[in-house]
Parts: C-alpha cells; sequence; structure tokens
C-alpha cells in the first residue's frame, strides 16, 4: 500500500472526490498513466453517492485506458472483520425496518460471499443466517440491536468493533486486486431496490410489474 | 471516523506532511479550532520520519494549544491485528538482525503492552515469546521468517495479512483516543536506541558510557 484515504463525510461527494484522488497520486508519487486499474463500489448504497463514484471511476477508466473493477460496498465492510471463525454479516441501514445486507466468510484467506447481497428486513434476514456465530459490521449495525435481541439467541452474535464502523479505501483496493474486470460502458451501480421514480411509477403503473422493471417514464 | 489518511511512502515527509493534515481537516469539515487533541507515533522508526512527524504535532498542539498525545509506533502496528487468541508481535527490521519490537494482546477490548517494546536482536527476541499462539506483523516481518523457522515451534506463530502491513492511522487515533496527553515542550521521540552520531562518540568516550548516555558533542 503506497497511501490511503477513507473519508466519512457524507456529503459534497461530486466536489470532493476528484481532489482527493489528485492528492492519492501526489503522495504515492505515481502519474495516473502508471496505475493498473481503478477500483469502485458498486453498491449498494446512496444513490447519489453512487452514481458519483460510479461515474467518476468510468470517466477515469475510460479516458486513461485502464481496467475497472466493482466490488459490492457490503464486501468492503465485511473485510474490515479479520474473523476466520464467523459469518460476517455487513448492514446497511434501507429505512423502515429493512436493510441492504449479505454474509460473507474468510476462506484460505479470500473474503467469500455466502449470503447474496440483497435488501431484505432485518427480521427476514436473521431468519438467513446460518446457526454459527455472527458478526454484524457497519456503522449502522447498533440500530438494530433490539431486533438481534428478539431474533438471535444470546451469545451467537456480536456487532463489530470501532475499526470496521466505515468500509476502507484499502479493503476496497484489495477486494478488486485480483477480480475480474468489467466492460466500462456497461457498468453499472447495484443499487439492489427501485429508486423512488421507478417505485411510484409502478404503482401508477401495476401491469408493467411483471415486464421485468423494464422503467420508461411515459409522459 | 470523519477522514483518515495513511500514506506509506518513506520520504519527503517534511514536504508531504502538512498538505496532508490540511487535507483532512477539508474533508471532515473541521476548524483546527475544532480538534480535542493531536495523536502521534512516538517511536521507534526513523530518526527523520520521527523527528518530522513529532516536531509537527508538537508544532501544531503548541500554536493551536490542544492536547498532545504520544503512541508507541509498534502499538499501532499490533493494532491492526484483530485477534484476542495471539500475542502480537510487531516488527521493524533495526538492521544486522535486530529489530525493534515489542508484544501486545487484545484484553476487553483494549491493546495491552506485554513485552516491553525494545531494539533486540529477532533470536532473542524469539526467546523472550510466551507460550502461546504470537502473530508477527509489519512489513519488515517476513524477512525474519527464516529466523522464525529456526528458533519456533512450526503452527505456533503466522505473519499478519496485507491489510496489516503498514501502520494505520485510524488505529493511531483510536490508540491515543483516551490516552494521558503528555507535556508539549518535554515531549521526545523513543528512538530505543541511540543515535549513530550517540554511537560514535560513546565509542570515542568509553568512560561517559556509565554517564547515562547524556551525549553532548565536544568541539
Amino acid at each position: 500500500m503506497l497511501a490511503e484515504n477513507t473519508t466519512a463525510v457524507g456529503r459534497n461527494h461530486s466536489v470532493a472526490l476528484m481532489p482527493l484522488v489528485d492528492n492519492i497520486f501526489k503522495q504515492s508519487s505515481l502519474t495516473p498513466a502508471q496505475i493498473d486499474r481503478i477500483v469502485v463500489a458498486q453498491g449498494p448504497g446512496s444513490y447519489t453517492g453512487l452514481r458519483i463514484g460510479i461515474t467518476t471511476a468510468k470517466t477515469l477508466a475510460y479516458s486513461l485506458d485502464k481496467e475497472l473493477v466493482g466490488v459490492s460496498s457490503l464486501a468492503v465492510l465485511a473485510a474490515g472483520v479479520q474473523d476466520v471463525n464467523s459469518v460476517i454479516v455487513p448492514v446497511f441501514d434501507a429505512r423502515r425496518g429493512n436493510v441492504f445486507a449479505g454474509g460473507y466468510v474468510w476462506q484460505n484467506g479470500q473474503l467469500v460471499n455466502r449470503i447474496s447481497d440483497q435488501h431484505i428486513s432485518f427480521a427476514a434476514l436473521c431468519r438467513q443466517l446460518p446457526d454459527r456465530q455472527v458478526c454484524f459490521v457497519g456503522a449502522d449495525a447498533q440500530r438494530f440491536e433490539a431486533e438481534m435481541k428478539q431474533n438471535l439467541t444470546p451469545g451467537t452474535y456480536r456487532i463489530g468493533g470501532a475499526e470496521t464502523l466505515v468500509p476502507r479505501a484499502f479493503n476496497l483496493g484489495q477486494l478488486g486486486r485480483f477480480a475480474d474486470p468489467v466492460n466500462v460502458n456497461d457498468f453499472v451501480p447495484n443499487y439492489l431496490r427501485l429508486t423512488q421514480a421507478e417505485t411510484q411509477w409502478l404503482a401508477q403503473n401495476p401491469k408493467e410489474k411483471d415486464n421485468n422493471g423494464a422503467y420508461v417514464k411515459k409522459i
């Protein structure tokens, strides 16, 4: 690792991101031409944050002609826990009792997905968890302590420490280091749920529900 | 955590450090007046790196009238390993078969020093290790694999993963968060060995050896 910058301030992504990238180049004494690939978190996450991150990553990859790799935002959180004996369950609050969550385990030094990333109620998530020690991670995990108590056996779960609250840039890079690159033009965020506009449109056009969500705003 | 920047490029500290500090303030939308304390790695480490880091930290603490806290550089490395079952042994190469090293364990979520930070031959370090699983950490640890094989029982030790190679800024901050502040004026680096100038001077002035190393260059 030559240089790493993690910031947890959830606003002004569009203003802050490029100076941050520029700084990392300066700190590592590398020119953009010298790097091999660009790794970006693909989601789930905030719509605006994902769009800005992915658009920036795609633009850099396209203009510099570099490989682009997308990594699950939840996997980045999970990678902050170095525990080979637990199922690591990264959690983002998705409001109204729902979460974005997945299940990961360490296997021979690799982080492996065991429960797919999904948009799910916390209670339903608990029912999916295997009969094994669970470690919840992420800054939102503590909001679900009451639900954990209600749905899980005491002693079978814990919440990750302070060092695991924020997804770390290093872990993102590490997960994407040897992953297969994507097609830059086709790459899109993995929101894992419909946008509000899509939800509203589907509510107004219920017949389109089986049409597999091809969302076109009819004017 | 609002913002974190870790850089592992071991040169130009004097040029790079203040812009880096400035950037962290910008990213976290904090002014220097709004922070509570400054935490700096006290050593061991490179003479120049320690002097620049500690001088910068002292100057900031003095001019902003903020608390200053020093943390063992080895403890910062150790804190990168989240393993409650091992003695964590951070290692910096000190050349000629010697290391700067210490021994740390996690106890109720706190990192506790068990073997004092010291300048010691790797072989002698191995003899100090308790009869317990050991995890060596730091980018230099791999250089001592042959010595580990020679001095330790197979299966009783391992080397930390890629995420533990570089001391992480977040862990430095976390270790210093609740530690007692020091007196800004009296605070000095903890080199854990004499500088080359001191060694040479002592070689030329052997009678001063028992004088507890009060080094004054006689011109």
